[in-house]
């Protein structure tokens, strides 16, 4: 695990990679069947006949994994990665089979005015599929903790 | 399951409500053992220390229990309840116990410009707590079908 970052070791640029993670089949329809159970994502036979042409991942579950390969690593903030909110796209269908990555950038560094132990970090995160393509784009509103 | 809405069906201002469903602590742990390892979300007594002061649901578990309820008959669109993306804000902690409910109102409907069968719609959901308190707030843009 790299070295945690306060807000003080933040800068606008800073660049953060995540490990990979593929997603199966039965990954797809475990988190299909608890949180979005549509056609789409339960079953490849009437996934085949639907606009998305076969099984594709729920959204939700491409930001779930996402943020999993964010909190692994992706975004070593100390004190952990706590979202206050953001904006989320879906570019493109994650499949059974893909290897998701994680890249992210720190857009802006604001410490709080009314809390002076804490900051608001912007971060855009990119996660790939294993062919390169984006299948999210998320830009995050980051809660970070400034050194003591 | 309420009739299903297609972009001809639907207008701005158009409100609906969903079912409730209560988060258990139990619910909060799995979810953030596989996507959201974070202490604030697998450990009460951890979770105590934090900035939280006890265990708090992922924003990503009220994010997917969200579209849970709209899944099930929360946002009624035929073709399912396909999206692009959106924005999303957790103005409030979801804690173990919360009866969540989604309530979402029609910001913009905008039939397609090149894909004559389809439409996008902008919805605004409000995901509150058995309080009122509202938890998280999305929103997001629906791909439609249009009446054949």
């Amino acid at each position: 695990m790299a070295e945690r970052l306060y807000l003080d070791d933040l800068h606008v640029g800073q660049r953060f990679t995540s490990a990979t993670h593929r997603l199966t089949a039965e990954a797809i329809k475990q988190f299909a069947a608890q949180f979005d159970p549509q056609p789409f994502h339960l079953d490849e036979e009437t996934a085949a006949a639907s606009m998305f042409g076969g099984l594709v991942a729920s959204g939700w579950h491409t930001a779930a994994v996402t943020m999993r390969l964010l909190v692994e690593g992706g975004a070593p903030i100390a004190g952990g990665v706590i979202g206050a909110g953001g904006e989320v796209a879906w570019p493109r269908a994650t499949h059974p089979g893909d290897e998701l990555q994680v890249t992210s950038e720190v857009l802006a560094v604001t410490p709080s005015r009314s809390k002076p132990d804490r900051g608001i970090v912007v971060v855009r995160s990119e996660t790939r599929n294993q062919r390169g393509e984006v299948v999210q784009i998320m830009t995050s509103k980051l809660v970070v903790p400034r050194r003591r």
